[in-house]
C-alpha cells in the first residue's frame, strides 16, 4: 500500500518527464517488457487484450467492407524484394536477413549456423508484404471478372531498428496490412479513401482518439507509393502518432509482381493496387492520450476488462462467502450489454493486499471498479468507482442500481475520453503566418525539457521539398499530413511561410514520434 | 461446365491415388498454394477462413480454462536455444537463422546481407517458443503467488522441411502455443491433461473427428518433455495424424530458464510447466477425414460460410431482382442460429455460369447450397442441396420452410460427418495378437498403391524402444499412444507380440502423416 502515500502512481509525472512517465505506465500497467532480443518487446496478457478488441474490430470493419483474411509467407526471397526500385531503397537498411537453415555444433563445440546449410539465395523476414503478396496476386488475377482482390492479413513484421520503445517503436511489431488489386485507378484510390475512413471511425469510436485525416508529402510517402494517406493524432506531449496508413501503389507494384488482367476490351492491363494498415504502435498511442498520473485510462470500447470486482476479505471467515457474492455479481454485470456486446469483467481473488490490488487496476486503467465486502453483503450494497474520476470518488450504492448503471457509465467514460482528448488537440492547434512564430512555435523554451513545444501549426507551404527537409533539420518538424477531411482543410491559396512562394493550401505541421 | 461430365469433380479420386487427391483437393477447393518460397504456403481465403474459426473456438475454450494470450519475440538467441539441451538437439536441424540485419548493394551491382551489418550473435526464428517464453516467466514468477501463469501465444513458427505438403508439413506454419507454469507436479500434470482433453473435445465436436487420446513412447516424446500426451486422428487412407499435443515439461524448462518461486515454506523451487499445441495442420486433417472425389466437405462448425446462395440468372433483365430478392434470403439466414451462432451465408454474386459456381462450392465444401432464380421467385420456393448427399438431390422447397430447417441441417450434418469418420475408424482399428498378423496388416498388398494397408492395430509392446525403432525401419509404422482414454485402454497384461516379454497394456500403432 505505498502507492496511495505517493502524490501520484506513476513517477515522475506527466509534466515531469513525458517520456520517462510513458515507459513507467507501460511498466506499472502490466502492459509488455522489454525482451533480450534487441529491440523485440513481450506483450502481457493486459497489453495483449488490448489489441485482441483493436484486432477484433477493425476486423470486422474489414469484412463488413468486403474484405478477407488470407496468410503470405514469413520470409521473402531477396529477388522479389528487388523488383521494386523505390521499396527496396526504403527498407533495406532495416531487414533481418536470414542465410542458413541449420545450426550445428563448431570446432569450439558452440552451436552455429551450418556453412553447409547456407541458402543459395538469402530470404528477408518481411518488414511489409506487398512483393511476396503480389507474387500470389499474378496467379489469382487473370481477368476482369477477378477484380476487385480484397485480402488483409493479420500478422508480425520486423524492421530492424536501433532505438527502440514499448509499442511505438520495436524492430518486430504485429499489424495488419491490408492489400487490394482494382480494374481501374479510381477504384483503387476510392479503396485508399475508404479504408483511410476506417481509421479514422476506428480511432475516434473505438480509442476515443480524434485524429486529422490527410496526405502524406512526397517525401514521406511509403516507399514505392503513389499517395500516401494517414490519420494523425495528438499526444498529450503535443507530438504527433501516425495512427494507421493507406497507400494508392498506382501500377508500381503490379508492374513489379507482373500483376495483369484480360480487361472487358480483350486487352492485358496491369492491375492497381493499394494497401493500408494498422499496428500495435495503436496500443501507445492509447496510452499517450489518455494516460494520466496514476497509469493507463482505458477507453471502455477496447479495455481488455471493463468491469474489476475487487473482494474485500478482512478475515478468513468471510473469504468463501464474498468470492461467491462476487462471482454472482460479475455474472449479473455479465448480462448488461455495452455498445452491442456483454459487459466485460473479471473478479480480482489474488491473495494481495486491498490496496495494493486497487492501484494495480487503477495504473492498469480498467474504466470501472466494484468493491465488495462483508458490510456491503448485509447492505445490499457496493462500492463503485470510475477511472476517469478522481480515485478518491467512491460511492456506495445498491447492487441492482450498480449493476443497471454499468451501461451508462460505460458510454459517459468513452465519450468523457474523446471529449478531453479532442479539447487538448484543438487547443494546441494553431493556425501560424509567418515564420518567427513557426520557429518559436516549435523551439523549446526550456533547455531542461526539450520535448516541450507548442503543438501542431496550419501554415501555408508551396510544395518545395527543401523547405520540409530545413524545417526537418532544424527543428524535427515534419509535415503530418495535407488535409483532406472537409472538417480541417483550408484551401485558401496563400503565401509559404518560408519562401513567399505560393502555396495552394495550409498542411498540418508537427513534431512526430 | 467441364466438371458435371465428369466422373468426379476431383481426379485422381481417393481410391486411386490418396496423396494425389490431397494436393487436388486443396487446389480444387481454394484452400491455399505453394509460394516460391520452399516450404512456406500461401493460405487463399476460403482455407484462411477454416482456421479463423479453429482459431476463434479453441481460444475460447483456453479463455474459458482460464488461459489469457500474450505474444513474445519471433526471434530466439542462439544462446537461450541451447540451455535445454534435448530441445536444442531436436530442433537444430531444421532451423532458420538470421545472421544480417541489413541489406546493402555489393560489389557485383546486386543486394546482399551487409558484412558490417553481421550480428555478433545469431538469431533463430521460432521453432516453439519454450525458451523465450521461459525468459519472460523468470521476470513473472517471483512467489507462490505469481502461480499458476496460464498462457497462450497465437503464432507462425519456422522448421526447416525438405519435404514439405500444403498444411500437413510446411516449413512455416500457424499455430497456438500454452505455456504454464504450477507450483506443483500433480498441478502441471493436470493442466497437461486438461488441455489435451479440450483438444479432444474441440477435435470430435467441432472438427467432427473422433480421437484416441493417449501418450507417446519415450522415442515420439517433445524434445526436452518429460511426458507428451496426444489425440490421434485417422485419415481416409488409415493414416495417422496428430491432431494436438500436450507436454509436461517437469521442471526441465525451468531449470534451463531459472523459473523460480518462492514457496509457501520460504524455500526457492523450481516451477513445473506445461506446453500445449495445434496448428494450421487441423486444416488439412479436416480434408483427409471428410473429403470426397467431389471435394472438401467442411463441419458446419468450422465453415468459413455454412450456406451458400447462388443466384440464377440467365437474363439480365432478371439480374437485379433475383440479386436482390438473395440478399434478401441471405439475411433472413442470418437470423436464424446454429450452435448459439448466427448461421453465416454468402452470396456468390460473380459472373460466372451456374455451372461453374454450383461445382465451385460443392468442391469447396460449403454445407448447404441455395440456389434462387426467376421461378423460384414467382413459385416462392428455393432449391436446396446439401453437400453431405449426392450433389443431384436438390430439392425445391417453400422459401419460409428452407430458412427454419437450416439450424436442423447443419446439426445433422455435423453429426452425420462425425458419424462416417467414426465408422470407418473403428472399423480399420484392429486387435493384433501376432508379429505375423502385424507385418500383414501393415505390408502394402499392391506395389503400385504403396501407401494401402489396414489401418491402426492395439497390440502389446513390451516397452522396448529397440522394437520401436526396428518396426519403424521396416514398416514405417510407429506407436502413436499408449491409451489414456478409458473408452480404450486396455490394461490387461500380455506379451509383447514382437519380443514376447511381458506387456503391461496394449498401445495403438499406425503410420502416421
Amino acid at each position: 500500500m505505498s502507492a496511495p502515500a505517493q502524490k501520484t502512481a506513476i513517477s515522475p509525472t506527466r509534466a515531469e518527464d513525458f517520456p520517462e512517465w510513458y515507459q513507467q505506465v507501460v511498466r506499472a500497467a502490466d502492459l509488455a517488457e522489454n525482451s533480450d532480443v534487441r529491440g523485440c518487446m513481450v506483450i502481457k496478457p493486459w497489453g495483449f487484450g488490448m489489441w485482441e478488441n483493436i484486432q477484433r474490430h477493425l476486423d470486422r470493419m474489414f469484412k463488413d467492407t468486403g474484405h478477407r483474411n488470407a496468410y503470405f509467407p514469413l520470409l521473402i526471397p531477396l529477388g522479389y524484394f528487388e523488383k521494386e526500385a523505390a521499396h527496396v531503397e526504403g527498407f533495406a537498411k532495416e531487414c533481418a536477413v536470414v542465410t542458413h537453415h541449420r545450426l550445428e555444433i563448431g570446432p569450439d563445440g558452440k552451436m552455429r549456423p551450418a556453412p553447409s546449410a547456407e541458402l543459395t539465395e538469402p530470404l528477408v523476414i518481411r518488414p511489409t508484404s506487398e512483393t511476396i503478396i503480389g507474387a500470389s496476386f499474378s496467379r489469382w488475377v487473370q481477368s476482369y471478372r477477378d477484380l476487385p482482390v480484397l485480402i488483409n492479413q493479420w500478422c508480425n513484421v520486423l524492421r530492424w531498428e536501433m532505438r527502440t520503445r514499448l509499442f511505438l517503436r520495436t524492430a518486430e511489431f504485429l499489424w495488419q496490412e491490408g492489400h487490394t488489386v482494382h480494374e481501374t485507378s479510381e477504384e483503387a484510390v476510392a479503396e485508399a479513401n475508404q479504408m483511410l475512413r476506417v481509421y479514422q471511425i476506428f480511432s475516434e469510436e473505438f480509442l476515443a482518439i480524434p485524429v486529422y485525416a490527410g496526405e502524406k508529402s512526397e517525401s514521406e510517402r511509403f516507399p514505392g507509393a503513389v499517395s500516401t494517406l494517414t490519420v494523425e493524432a495528438m499526444m498529450q506531449d503535443r507530438k504527433a502518432v501516425q495512427a494507421g496508413t493507406s497507400h494508392f501503389l498506382g501500377q508500381n507494384f503490379a508492374k513489379a509482381s507482373n500483376i495483369r488482367y484480360l480487361s472487358r476490351e480483350g486487352t492485358q492491363e496491369y492491375g492497381w493496387t493499394t494497401s493500408w494498415g494498422a499496428s500495435t504502435r495503436l496500443v501507445g498511442t492509447v496510452i499517450m492520450t489518455h494516460g494520466d498520473d496514476d497509469g493507463v485510462i482505458l477507453p471502455p470500447r477496447i479495455a481488455p476488462s471493463q468491469v474489476v470486482i475487487l473482494p474485500v476479505i478482512q478475515k478468513a471467515e468471510h473469504r468463501s462467502t464474498v468470492l461467491e457474492a462476487a462471482d454472482d455479481l460479475a455474472a449479473e454485470i455479465r448480462n448488461q450489454r455495452y455498445a452491442k456486446e456483454p459487459v466485460t469483467v473479471e473478479v480480482d481473488k489474488r491473495d494481495v493486499g486491498g490496496g495494493v490490488k486497487n492501484w494495480d487496476w487503477i495504473k492498469r486503467g480498467v474504466p470501472i471498479r466494484l468493491e465488495l465486502g462483508p458490510r456491503d453483503l448485509e447492505k445490499g450494497t457496493v462500492a463503485i468507482a470510475r477511472r476517469d474520476r478522481p480515485f478518491k470518488e467512491k460511492a456506495f450504492r445498491p447492487v441492482e442500481e450498480v449493476v443497471k448503471g454499468i451501461p451508462g457509465i460505460l458510454s459517459e467514460i468513452q465519450a468523457g475520453l474523446y471529449q478531453r482528448a479532442k479539447e487538448l488537440r484543438d487547443q494546441y492547434t494553431v493556425r501560424i503566418d509567418s515564420k518567427a512564430d513557426f520557429y518559436d512555435l516549435f523551439t523549446p523554451k526550456n533547455a531542461e525539457r526539450p520535448e516541450i513545444h507548442g503543438g501542431f501549426a496550419f501554415a501555408h507551404w508551396s510544395g518545395d521539398p527543401a523547405v520540409e527537409a530545413q524545417i526537418k533539420d532544424d527543428l524535427k518538424v515534419t509535415i503530418r499530413c495535407i488535409p483532406t477531411d472537409p472538417a480541417f482543410k483550408d484551401e485558401t491559396p496563400g503565401k509559404c511561410i518560408f519562401t513567399g512562394a505560393p502555396s495552394p493550401r495550409r498542411v498540418l505541421f508537427g513534431k512526430a514520434y
